[in-house]
């Protein structure tokens, strides 16, 4: 008999759709202990709120996140609200002795981060980022190979994250499903939400970055604000490019852009070493490149896995070789490591920890930016 | 308040999974007016049964599948069993009044077949076979295009199911997971099991077969039995290849094996009509290529669609553009569209006299490679 | 100092210079004791053959092929000309002891091939067949592997070769640059232009076959011919499908036509050993798909060979890693071929025997397809 | 009857033999009133310069270049030397009123460069330098897209120039086939090799760069060297990043190294407009990828343009539909180009003023990189 472990979520969005599925789903393909229960939902509107209760299956809802924070019977906070509510909810939750998976980024900034990080180390709960694409199995192929110490002396990193879905200038800014084009919601634009992937899987894969010099741009200055219904200034940035030094000597190259017609969510990554290189993007995730130098020289070339055997990260929990798993189940993968290291008594990761570090350097990438100069990251 | 449509399932392997997680995961995606409730698993080990019951949720368990059939309780019979008792179970089940889901291939032969189609056509009884792969959405939008007529006359079709797990000689048949390479239970091979998913493919998009001539192999001949424990002749083809012609006077060429080295589970299909041509492969499922001879000349060539846009099929009850769905969620869609054409009173597809018309084509398949003749098919 | 080898050339169409090219070519990059020299070009209008002499400065011109290959001054008698035209000049050039190079298809049928042979063997001249595709770097780079064995066991070989050249049914047939729908010039359709580079390619590599069922279509019947101004029944195949048997064991799958809308020239071939697959086409002519069966499992997939390296077969010679050549050059590699085997006393491949025993399958093909039947091939 | 074009090369390693073979080729496939004369061959030691001499079939061989400049027979001083030696031959043939292909870089520096190009528009000498990229058919399309302004506003270029062939540290630097990795004879190292490429191509495309901020890495900070048999410091740059604003608005990212395993030459770009994308990289040089925003939104995606059509640029000229060309091939167009703007009293470009402005961005790029600072470019 499985042991529940009572979820509370905060916000209902894309995000609060991906995370409910992962809680509904982990237990019939990953053997566990606990059974994750959708308690409660949280949000503002009560009919929308109790509609998304009624689909995913909650057994309460609430309005008042403070409420569903204190209530007895949880034992997860799950936020899923825009990026400015992460830290007071994350501090409030840790305040009552819940374990809280916050979504990405952390913060607004590293300063926020960092009490953020405070508050759950002092209450030693639980805690996690859904940075997840950590969790798809390529990529964590990526990191056994990697670790492996195959592809000897790291050289180059390099990250895009190339979207075309605000090119359109009469799109508006802020609101429901528009929150990330709005500063005061978001943060930074393609910085914040894009990047900040790049940067913890590639920090997780090559280690922390040491140096930047970024460049930003908004190529659309105004738009219609839909909380105000007035023409505003955007002040997100469309377009974030940074290059720079990773601790362990390799170079970085990074850009992340909401204008690259054609690119509808284009994560690449590639990691170039002395015996042997990687590539990886979201478009055809089930698939890792791979070159290996010390192949027979005659018939080396770029290898394209289809991350689908039961060997592989992840796989054998799912269905038969060839069969390909989709954007959703990194959630999935995440929530079963997350309940497995509760188990285990260890610490799943990323955690606050973790994510305050891309935090401290979106910060620099940003005041780079902003100062045109190179920008030292002191962990 | 949704209306509750109880599914009783025989058999818990692959496909058992496969069919729990649509039935699972429909109603938080697709907006119905029934749900789908887990009310009965059945199979005849009843420490597994009960272990799988737990898992997925199902509210009881049986262990003769006629106990199940004959349960008031229970609206829908989901065969998931080896192929030989398709039939029998189909029938006892129509006689009982259930809506009937079968796994494909609808039977072990094409006589066979017919009395499944007369039974539920007589009883009146909802009806569906598991071909899900018309659900890709990359399919069902190349169905779309060559309905629009927008290919013109058709001149070619061809389709291929590659894989490579059965080419290691100590591989035993028979038993639990390796029912499929025992004749007794499976009927043929990879007729049966893969091309059956390509005919029915091919004439769901290019209309009915008319003519084949068929060549078969069976590269390893004997292996031990693991329900005899001793070593047997091997009943089953290995490959089989297979050209012909559709009623629409384009050509056919098929081939399918299990000794493809390299191709886990690689259907590919193309079809290619006077202004312009598709094609499609399961191990990127989620994409679809696409030549328009009618674009302008300078810049003509072969399009890579990925098929995750909000207007794509299906596919605006997922997640965003850019992030793939995979394999699962083609059953999940075939229940989508089972309980909405419950609910408008039609009936979904393919339903069991579709399926009647691949079982043809499968017996004319094996009866030409086995008399080295063309054979015709009437429908 | 080089010595000369005088050519005396028989048509000037596409193949005319691909061939004048390759002999203009050959010596700065591959090293020789020979130098191809054009001494004199053949064809009926004295206007264009003069014209293309000067073009491609050929030392002198003929009208009348017979005179040509009387010449004593010419060492080879390179035919270029329609497939009619094979037999008879190359019987005419064997009496007068000339070394011939010979288009494919060897000849109208497999009786004609015969005698060809006979003239050439009986006359002991040097004698060659333009399958140039057996020198494209990727194929001979797959021959090399595959006579290692490393493939281990061959199951399946497939190949296509996929147009859309004739779709439109205003294309007339016969003349000039239209001989190829003519059947009275050609012999066949695709079967002999196309099919007949798969059959030679296949063969070479994986050795004989021996047994095959065929299917022929012509889809548009009637064209306008070029030379009688009338609208005239096509004699042509447009279309031809078959499989077979290789005397190895393996089954074959071919496929070729003009009616494969958005593919221009479309070889392909791919071959499934027990320990590996070997994949390629023609329109990516400088890369090789390998599938290693025995490589970690784990990191194990299709790779990519851009055989552009030194070590490369022929790629020495040319420019530097990661610089591709083309088409063309297939010839350039045939001729250095043919010319070291003349110094080394050596015959180069395929000889006229070697493309009888294509010729001998092409003649199977069609037989099969006019009786509906399987047909054995002895060679 | 075609005029003589009288060609004296100076230098014959790889671009001596890729220009050689332009000359030789260039009539037999463009229609043209002057023929290329390879009148001289010029290096410094003897006996190589006639063995290649008598490959290539070149009239005569010279020692001294000043000789070769002089030489009344000699219509075109063709430079391809180490980096260093630009400057001086080209002043010097200048002042001789000889016409200038010089290779590429222009220079060591802009300063030099300036010097160059005053040379050569005081003289009205007819110059170019051989970016041979600009005639990559696919590029040249690319080209003809963007400027049909059917992109749109653009929002961003990348462009990247990887290869992996100096990362073993036991290659020595400087003499005969590596003066690329001794900074005295090429003056920079992936910034003037191949960046320089980069640049080129993206300001013909995409109009001037206007800003740059660069990070340069020497990851062998010492190499034996050839010329003094010493292990020294090396000078060059191995790898190179830079980003940046185009004067149009655009960003731009580049990078160049020689340390990305895997990638042999693979120069990449991407241009991203409002209304569509082109990609293009030089491992298949011979495809463009485009996306059509306007395209219908169901069936749009990403395009592979098999350029090897007769209405594709140069195309033409060579095979049928289908047959590929490589890399030799851009420089016979160059070749081709530049005899018919003599012919019409044009200017072929890239002249010495065009690869003057690349010449900026280079010393931009380094000035940046050593000052760890923004800096402007004014042409």
């Amino acid at each position: 008999m499985l042991k529940p472990l009572n979820i509370g979520m905060i916000g209902y969005g894309f995000m609060g759709r991906a995370h409910s599925n992962a809680y509904r789903q982990v237990n019939q393909f990953f053997p566990l202990k606990h059974r994750a229960v959708l308690k409660a939902i949280c949000a503002r509107d009560k009919n929308k709120v109790e509609e998304f209760a009624s689909t995913w299956g909650y057994e309460s809802t609430e309005t008042d996140w403070k409420k569903l924070v204190e209530r007895k019977d949880i034992d997860v906070i799950d936020i899923c609200t825009p990026n400015h509510l992460h830290a007071e909810i994350s501090k409030h939750a840790a305040a009552f002795g819940k374990m809280i998976l916050c979504e990405k980024p952390l913060s607004m900034n590293a300063e926020e981060g960092l009490e953020m990080v405070s508050a759950v180390e002092k209450a030693k709960v639980p805690n996690m980022v859904w940075y997840n694409y950590r969790r798809v199995p390529a990529i964590t192929l990526a990191k056994q190979i990697i670790d492996s110490g195959k592809l000897g002396r790291i050289f180059h990193y390099r990250s895009n994250f190339l979207q075309d879905w605000t090119i359109n200038p009469e799109l508006p800014q802020g609101g429901a499903a528009l929150w990330r084009l709005d500063v005061a919601s978001a943060g930074s634009g393609v910085t914040g939400d894009l990047l900040a992937h790049c940067i913890d899987t590639a920090m997780w894969l090559n280690g922390p970055l040491s140096t930047v010099s970024a460049l930003i741009e908004t190529f659309v200055k105004e738009r219609k604000h839909n909380l105000t219904g007035k023409v505003e200034k955007v002040g997100i940035d469309d377009a974030c490019t940074f290059m720079g030094r990773f601790a362990n000597g390799s170079l970085a190259s990074f850009e992340s852009t909401r204008y690259a017609r054609g690119h509808k969510a284009l994560f690449t990554l590639e990691i170039n070493g002395e015996y042997g290189s990687l590539a990886w993007d979201l478009h055809d995730l089930h698939r890792l490149s791979i070159f290996d130098y010390k192949e027979d020289s005659l018939t080396r070339g770029w290898k394209s896995v289809h991350v689908t055997d039961g060997e592989h990260p992840y796989m054998k929990n799912w269905w038969v070789p060839g069969l390909q798993i989709g954007y959703e189940h990194t959630f999935i993968h995440q929530v079963a490591d997350f309940i497995a290291a509760l188990e285990s008594g260890t610490n799943a990761q990323p955690d606050f920890r973790s994510a305050y570090q891309t935090q401290l350097v979106l910060d620099a990438v940003l005041k780079s930016a902003r100062e045109k100069n190179w920008v030292s990251i002191a962990y």
